[in-house]
């Protein structure tokens, strides 16, 4: 008799369930939920309290809601036995946090705190702490902290200490009646398990944690302000536990209302792009997974901690047991396609497109794979959404070179996708030019599966066979995986690698570089790098247009 | 009881005739007839001899067809007497080339030869002669010279000596054949008037001649190909004749045959730019007309002769008798926009306009009006096209800086207007500082009509006031004027100054610089001027991405 775990991968809008096959890791059954509240960016639930400018909060009732509808749901779905179900993890989107009580209830619970603010949970993209993290990273590079070189030089202002600092200043006594400022993926495992654990992984990337050297000092916050000099003792609570590891079993009410066992084993909570390396595979140093999408993330393992540039943090347990995880991205990808295909694209081609039955981007990919490397004349930088990796630099724009008359919609489409391969491409040489090696790429996500052309581009600027996911949940699958783990002794695998071994799904067929094509990208690629950092680095002609634009 | 003359104006697909008072200038009648054969790029009429590539060839039947139909039109239209039509002048492409016998009689309108393309007229924009322009050039530059540094330092293919080396090279019997290479405008006033004379306007800008140095040596003529040692005295005929002198009076058939009278004054024929200069009133030094259209070509009269990088050319007498002629253009203006409105515009934007009753120009340059100077964060270089001047560059391609996810098509429209502003500053800055001084600014052409934020963005990227033809019909204006010279002692006018001062037609609203523009665009303008000067000059990469194109 087989046994099974199941993954829940909380998203922006919507969580998904997965009941997952130990055997193979096939899919049995999966459902969605989306949130009741959504991304709450105007006016409080039920109350007439308008938001600030950036605002994205959460309602943490409805991630339990998740939980409480699609668990049931695939059990149903699939039909397998409780008894067979042995384990249970999520991942989460991070930063999001939720601030708790001493009972650990979420302060936008109780009536007395519910219509303010900083009483709800700041999801991710919550940008309105910016200046608190532009004051936090001043005074790192003033003082010296080491901690900033491990973030590329830059802590983001959606990471957990910005956003702290914004209650603290802004809203003291929500401070003050903060026990915990808690991962909404921590809290969800703590509601599950009873156990509040903090994961190494959104520590690590999100909350400045390092294996050895713990958190940025109490003297640090004391410059910073001085009511935060204690901010990690008072307000950072719970047992640190490495991902991989286990959290405890099911709590006997949760249990029923999930129709699950209470021994059912609670991995610790995970974050969705790193949950996602094992479940295609990429589990050992060298290996590389880009989780393209609007966005890319990279996770790159390393077995030693490298001071990188421009990377978004190298955190260790924090992919991968016992490893390195490197993460680096760049701001957008699949926003830079959406951006001309929504705004730019002429009657013709949405008639030409709809003859063929195809869609704006199919049509687009179509036209753009009969064209040469180097055909066009184009070139373009990637930097419509500014630059994550390896500039970390929101003040920078795109450029595009060689404009001319005949200048064709696809040929343009296809130098945007160019761009974001010579973004990658930028990123990788500069993993490997501070020592940590890149041999194998993986890629995931909602991109890769729509534009085989993007692969091919990739596999041809990079030099690098590319192998894929082969599963439309792959976050999800990751869970079910780490799952596994956690129930070890009850029929699931002994670690990562071996759930992974057995249950993570890679295409058997791979994307291979072209050798001709490689040789032509090679000689675009010198000059995309050599614009990238005239323009990329120092005072240049993009940020005095940014600065013009006021 | 008023006198009247007629211009004629020979474009590429059609001529105009307008029938004007001398009075105010007023266009009594105007008549437009289409080319017979317009322009043949492929096949010669009435055969199957087919045409090589970037061939560009027209009939002169086409020519005499025009005046036979329109003169009698406008004569009939207006009701005027043709005792008070005193004169008649036309103005044309250049260089456009006609190979004639003895006889005055193109090769093409003979049996032997009219199977031969290169016994056809070829017009300006046969563009088969490039590799004899680039010898032309290659060698000019090796010996040093002097009258390259006239052209900005290169001949074009469009002009009288790479069209004549072609024949000369590729058919030699037909070159053998050839008495004179002649100028189509100049050949239809020899069968006006039987004279054959040669305007100094496309002598000066087309067939490097100069009023005190003449026609490059034989020396060099023979360096470049023996054959063609003695091009200029055995196949470069005629008496030389400055714009705004009377080339003579009509023969007694063509009196008929227009219905006018034998006596009436024929001009020097002249250029279809270079004539519109006094119908917008720029009869004096430091005076600037920019004819707008697909491209830009621009006028301007000094009192020096100053070598000036860069510009087309400059030729004394070549436009106003007395002064130096300047001619700089711009290779894409109108053709940028035109390219980014037929490719670029989703349907958003078209439903938008017609939702306003507007084109799609009109609502993005309604939409382009709401910003302000720098807003889009945008600046774009306006090489689309290549770079007339002040580059000398077809090489070179756009480049767009400034690029966000939310850039939208009004802004990018009036960032590639403003670009096509920037280029034009560096042409008058270019001028300037080569001690050629740019008092006041004219524009005429189909651009500035259908635009007014253009001319805004204009008046204050170059803070000057603009001043606007008040005509449809500039140069066939310009023609009649002219004419009213030739016919000065039959009741015109003593000089081309007096025919402006009565008949030039110039808005009295002008467009003027608003201050607070004028500051945001010089920022702007810095930016465009370090940009242009960094990808303008030397082995960029435009030139490498031109060449990987290959």
């Amino acid at each position: 008799m087989g046994k099974y775990t199941i993954g829940v991968d909380f998203g922006t809008l919507s969580g998904r369930a997965v009941l997952v096959s130990l055997e193979q890791g096939d899919v049995i059954a999966s459902e969605v939920l989306n949130y009741e509240s959504g991304v709450i960016e105007e006016v409080i639930p039920q109350t007439t309290v308008r938001l600030g400018i950036d605002y994205a909060l959460q309602d943490p009732k409805d991630y339990l809601e998740v939980l409480s509808v699609t668990i049931p749901k695939v059990l149903e779905k699939s039909g397998v036995d409780k008894a067979d179900v042995i384990g249970l993890a999520i991942d989460f989107t991070a930063c999001t946090l939720v601030p708790v009580d001493a009972n650990n209830t979420p302060l936008s619970f109780l009536d007395s705190w519910r219509e303010h603010p900083h009483a709800w949970t700041k999801l991710w993209k919550h940008h309105a702490a910016q200046k608190y993290a532009d004051q936090l990273n001043a005074l790192a590079h003033e003082t010296h902290e080491s901690w900033i070189h491990r973030y590329g030089g830059k802590i983001s202002s959606e990471w957990l200490f910005p956003k702290v600092m914004q209650v603290c200043v802004e809203a003291p006594e929500i401070y003050e009646a903060t026990d915990n400022f808690i991962e909404a993926a921590d809290w969800v495992i703590s509601q599950l398990t009873g156990n509040v654990i903090r994961n190494t992984c959104t520590l690590g990337y999100k909350a400045i944690y390092h294996h050895q050297e713990g958190f940025p000092s109490p003297a640090f916050f004391k410059q910073l302000d001085p009511r935060l000099e204690h901010v990690v003792n008072d307000k950072i609570k719970g047992e640190i536990k490495a991902v991989g590891e286990k959290a405890g079993t099911l709590l006997p009410e949760w249990a029923t209302r999930l129709g699950l066992l209470p021994s059912t084993a609670v991995a610790v909570a995970n974050v969705d792009a790193h949950v996602s390396a094992p479940a295609v595979n990429t589990v050992k140093p060298g290996q590389m997974l880009m989780i393209m999408g609007t966005s890319t993330c990279d996770i790159l393992l390393g077995d030693q901690e490298k001071s990188v540039p421009g990377i978004c943090g190298v955190v260790y347990d924090g992919v991968i047991p016992g490893y390195f995880g490197y993460e680096s991205g760049q701001s957008a990808v699949g926003d830079i396609f959406g951006w001309f295909t929504e705004n730019y694209i002429d009657s013709n081609i949405t008639h030409a497109a709809a003859s063929k039955g195809l869609t704006v981007h199919a049509y687009l990919e179509e036209e753009a794979s009969k064209l040469r490397v180097g055909e066009s004349g184009l070139l373009s930088l990637d930097w419509n959404g500014g630059n994550r990796s390896i500039l970390v630099d929101v003040d920078v724009s795109g450029i595009i070179f060689g404009l001319t008359l005949a200048t064709k919609p696809h040929e343009l489409y296809r130098a945007l996708i160019e761009s974001t391969a010579f973004g990658k491409r930028i990123i990788i040489d500069n993993y490997e030019a501070h020592g940590v090696p890149v041999d194998e790429v993986y890629v995931c996500g909602g991109l890769p599966n729509k534009n085989k052309l993007l692969l091919q581009i990739y596999a041809d600027v990079l030099n690098r066979e590319i192998k894929m996911a082969d599963s439309e949940h792959t976050p999800a699958l990751g869970s079910a995986m780490f799952a596994a783990v956690a129930a070890h002794d009850m029929g699931g695998y002994a670690s990562i690698f071996e759930a992974a071994a057995k249950m993570a799904k890679v295409k058997e067929e791979t994307i291979k570089p072209i050798p001709e094509n490689v040789e032509r990208y090679e000689a675009l690629y010198q000059e995309f790098k050599q614009l990238h950092d005239q323009f990329g680095y120092g005072d240049t002609v993009l940020k005095r247009l940014k600065r013009m634009r006021g």
